[in-house]
């Protein structure tokens, strides 16, 4: 905040409220934020019937909790960001630099008029992503989340292939994924990952973010299952792909090419190198076999809420120079989706001294039942 | 449009996009719309990669249908509206009136500024919620579908009882609901609702968005549920509370209370009346009872994505003179939530020609086990 010239930080985003202050409740849906000056302390603004959920899971003082009337939710009349700007002013920061983050699903566009309109005199900077950088090195503790929920991902694969069946109805299937998810392990009950599972079969598997419908999984297809364990909300994605009958050819081609590429990245990743080199790693694999993918390899994952489990900071393609760090965690998922079909094998990997140790032990291979 | 002046309107709300064009993919953590002329047809705009998803899940024509480059997605160097404005000038809107959804959760300031900068001689309008009230009157198709959402969550609340003891660990009933809600009913599996389970214990229950822990449910303890069956992307939201054990008087208090206002408000309820009316029969039963309670007591729902199944339109509170209009859908939540405690019964109802028909038909009382 120093560096950029910010007095005052609104921050949205639920996932870096949630990391700042432990707020942890599905209020995002109407304006809320959380409120850092460079020197003082943190506060927590919203609808005053989610007042006491900041009561429940922050640790912050009466007087940093305010409530905005239950007459501003949803009414074209009247807004809480007026009501946000009016605790601003009123704490003295109405001429101040403030910070936004612009790229938040959950700050829109009427909220910043509206907080503009009422605090005039204040300047307003983009502040996306200072936060979620900020997350990027994950502590010993966030790593244990992470431990757990890909321990709860394998769980969850396992139950796939347990119950995966021609005929069987991909809701069927997914409300097992779920059940499998939430027990979670070692006493450790699962959360609600910010993404639901993708589980699409066949041809519809060319489209990597289709979820399910209540059809029934035919013989001889291939679906793949893009899941994430999670734990206090912190995620451990991973995708496996598991074909029903004997694979054609091309699912094996996919899968050796795929397999090839994790393990390269996986030895290649170490504190240092930068997130393109990673990028360029995978790249050489496809090369190699002559497959064109323009998508990115992996991006920076932690903390998260819906609709996204992704850090929104790095991501494993041209360009980042970005170096690892110790401590960083990624999902890396080299998925090849082609016109009629698709195959997705992925691991999400925390960077250590000497490399990466992998957060989640699921057999890495195409799947065949 | 028309009476609005607008030419062209850009709706990136999900389930408007949904609505328009059956498009139905967890991809609307990247920029992406649906993309609609005054006269002509719509065409949908989003990740490459997303494409198939269109393709698979709308009628659009492959005209219709624009994908932009992987390289955009997040981005800091790029961005995804740059090349929107690119299409839309294309296609002659550059100095046209264009219709924006302000209030969309995932239309980011970030993405209104860059299509801005880059069609310069066009004139942006909020067209927030325009789509949105086109929703508000239900075809008979859709009530099919929220009818099939509600014997979803009765089968939910069934298991929920049956589940439902002391000791049991939260998070292990929040995995059965899970399955119960996707299992479905009568051969239709279950869709994944907007909002996870709320389902908060004791003194958690004072506040009305907490999800869940992985904690054993204490005996002597009261539960709410506020869940919803989900069906093709339409919801059928229900909240019970549940007790366990001889529920203290309060409970009681508190149940006698809402069940009066329920029969009350359905009983009002017909084509004609206002939403301001329709809270009003509950304020008169609050008052009666001096009970003070500030929040709306009941919304518009249908097709929905997260963050919300609420339609955004209609509530029930003071200050709104819509009237109801047959085939308009609504929660009725009469919740109380105290400082220690809380209590959720509530019903979705449809209205019909001559009053309202109920969703869902799990019986109305507080449970007690």
């Amino acid at each position: 905040m120093d560096s950029m010239g910010i007095d005052l930080l609104i921050v949205t985003d639920p996932a870096n409220m949630f990391w700042l202050t432990g707020y942890d409740a599905w209020s995002f849906y109407v304006p809320q934020a959380v409120v850092i000056p460079v020197s003082g302390s943190p506060s927590w603004f919203g609808r005053e019937m989610d007042a006491n959920g900041a009561r429940r899971t922050t640790t912050l003082p009466e007087q940093a909790i305010f409530g905005y009337p239950e007459a501003l939710v949803q009414n074209p009349r009247a807004h809480p960001m007026t009501e946000l700007a009016r605790v601003i002013v009123a704490q003295g920061h109405g001429s101040g630099s403030i910070g936004v983050e612009k790229d938040s699903s959950f700050f829109s566009i009427s909220s910043f008029e509206r907080l503009a309109a009422a605090a005039p005199n204040a300047s307003f900077k983009d502040a996306s992503n200072l936060v979620n950088w900020a997350r990027a090195v994950k502590s010993p503790r966030e790593i244990e989340y992470m431990k757990c929920a890909g321990r709860i991902v394998e769980k969850m694969h396992v139950e796939i292939l347990a119950k995966i069946r021609p005929g069987l109805r991909k809701n069927e299937l997914i409300g097992a994924i779920y059940e499998a998810g939430l027990l979670g392990v070692d006493g450790k009950g699962g959360d609600y990952p910010a993404i639901v599972p993708m589980a699409p079969t066949g041809v519809d598997a060319s489209a990597p973010h289709l979820t399910w419908d209540d059809r029934p999984i035919p013989p001889d297809s291939g679906t793949f299952f893009e899941i994430a364990g999670c734990y206090r909300r912190y995620h451990c994605p991973q995708s496996r792909t598991v074909y029903l009958g004997r694979p054609p050819d091309k699912y094996r081609t996919g899968e050796g090419i795929i397999l090839e590429g994790i393990d390269r990245v996986l030895s290649f990743i170490r504190p240092g190198v930068t997130c393109e080199e990673v990028d360029n790693v995978w790249r050489r694999v496809l090369n190699k076999y002559g497959v064109q993918k323009e998508s990115r390899s992996g991006y920076s994952i932690g903390a998260g809420y819906p609709p996204d489990w992704g850090e929104h900071t790095m991501s494993f393609r041209a360009g980042d120079q970005t170096q690892l760090v110790e401590g960083m965690a990624f999902h890396f998922i080299p998925a090849l989706w082609f016109e009629d079909w698709g195959i997705e094998i992925s691991e999400s990997i925390v960077v250590t001294p000497s490399g990466c140790e992998i957060l989640s032990h699921t057999p890495r291979k195409l799947f065949v039942k």
